[in-house]
């Protein structure tokens, strides 16, 4: 272990928001020294609740993770946010000043905040939220929240890091729909309708309990809970806490924790061995290089099946 | 080589639409065929010039394949047609509908028209597309055109399988705007500016041609062309022709045609070594499984780095 790595994990440890930035940082652009990150966390990596957080624009995900967090905070425990914007490159930005809302914790050494866009990442968003979360439960998070904004491909991939994933609506948006549409419900284990003082509040929860319904599940499953919120007034926010601690409960329970991370931590190992396995196919020489076989192929003097076969046999 | 491909094959060059249908179901299913079926049409698969077709619903796409499947007819081409629609596995039903449109083709053996969805493609939409691609140019198709939905990713990563891009706007949709966002912009060579007769026609041409202006390029390169039709009463499909044969020109001259499908060909080599990389790291036995490897992960003994190592020297 070099001494800059073992010293910033202390310092972190103790709750010092610099060196959890420079730990996240490193990890975010591939530093050389993540793997030794990785080794320094160990088991500790894997102790936090995960909860993921998403929903449409404007449902209200900054004030009700702003009131999760004040909830966690009260019962003692260390958070960790990460809030991902993975649309575009451009609205950093929006998200910054989003998270100017989350001032309340600005100064709290038992919450640690970040902004994540699709800036930069080598391994992709996905991979370095994934680190992220490492590094927040390996210096002490007891939770860490991962925020996402919208329902597409890239969020619900995000939402899949989570133990426990929550998805907020509010009344009248037509999110219900939206949300069967997205293979949302697929990925909810709790129901967040937000803005729940506003009209057609109870015929959202009706939808959703319908939909819920209509989906098979085996005896002894998780069924989704459906909770109502006012979080911008905090009302609400016992109710998801307790949901959110039923279905770690449940998970717990049921071996589906153990199971959920081992699916993920595959699919994290994969995603790693098939990152190299790029590079080193970038890389190959010896006349059965890439660009060789590929200029082979657009002549039409090798089809393409081959040369994959070609490259596999160099590669071992 | 089996009896069965090589006389699939003669039939489908001689215009036998069924074995054309067979050698695309075959290579759409990855059957063990594959690789066979590739063998025997070597550079006859290069010989076809692949002309893509994109834009949102509503901007005619079906109209103008039909009139360019036409035009090409005319000039006494071999015609292939591919209709992607990736968005979702249940709108295949759409699309065949659509595809009734162009039953003025239905009986015309110089015509091949299929409709693909995203429903059953082992190795991607994408990869089954570039597959069929190569049957219909291996068959004796002078000309395919693959028409997709939309702007989303997908569809971009669709479009680069062509070596022409169209991509259609309708005037007052907003398009222009949409185009630049979705990236569009950096694909297309042709523009077409279809329903001309509407209002508005003109400031939409005038915007893309502005976006176009603005467009850094070197000396040398293609600027995008910009043509107005009307595709419903035919007019102006012979200036996309002009505009797609003056592309073609280009990229044979440029050198472009041959680097474009150099680079399609490393993708997808690099997609088929990938996608068996997958198969064989889910097999792997020997105490270094992935599933072994993923448990010791979620339990915290083994990070994801070292696990991805472990995992990377046993396959050679």
């Amino acid at each position: 272990m070099t001494q800059d790595v073992g010293k910033l994990v202390d310092a972190a440890r103790d709750g010092d928001p610099r060196s959890v930035a420079r730990l996240i940082s490193m990890v975010e652009r591939n530093a050389a020294e993540l793997a030794e990150i990785a080794a320094v966390f160990g088991a500790d990596a894997q102790r936090a609740h995960v909860v993921g957080l998403t929903g449409s624009p404007g449902v209200g995900k900054s004030t009700t993770t702003n009131e999760l967090v004040a909830a966690y905070r009260r019962d003692g425990k260390r958070v960790g946010v990460l809030a991902v914007d993975p649309s575009s490159p451009f609205t950093g930005g929006a998200i910054l000043g989003d998270r100017v809302r989350m001032q309340d914790h600005a100064t709290d050494p038992g919450v640690y905040i970040r902004s994540m866009s699709s800036r930069g990442h080598l391994g992709g968003l996905s991979a370095a939220t994934s680190a992220a979360v490492r590094v927040l439960a390996g210096v002490g998070c007891d939770v860490v929240l991962v925020e996402t904004v919208g329902v597409g491909q890239a969020e619900v991939e995000i939402a899949s890091l989570a133990d426990t994933t929550l998805v907020l609506l509010a009344p009248g948006m037509g999110d219900a729909i939206q949300a069967v549409k997205a293979g949302i419900l697929e990925i909810a284990d709790v129901f967040v309708v937000n803005k729940a003082d506003r009209d057609g509040a109870d015929a959202t929860v009706r939808d959703i309990n319908g939909m819920i319904a209509l989906g098979e599940r085996g005896p002894g499953q998780w069924r989704p809970r459906v909770v109502k919120a006012v979080a911008a007034r905090g009302e609400g926010i016992e109710d998801v806490l307790k949901a959110i601690e039923e279905h770690r409960e449940y998970l717990e329970k049921s071996g589906e924790l153990r199971k959920r991370r081992e699916e993920r931590a595959a699919a994290e190992i994969e995603a790693l061995v098939l990152g190299r396995m790029r590079a080193r196919i970038g890389s190959l020489r010896g006349g059965h290089s890439l660009a060789e076989l590929a200029a082979k192929v657009a002549e039409g003097v090798v089809d393409p099946y081959r040369a994959a076969e070609e490259l596999l046999s160099g590669l071992g």
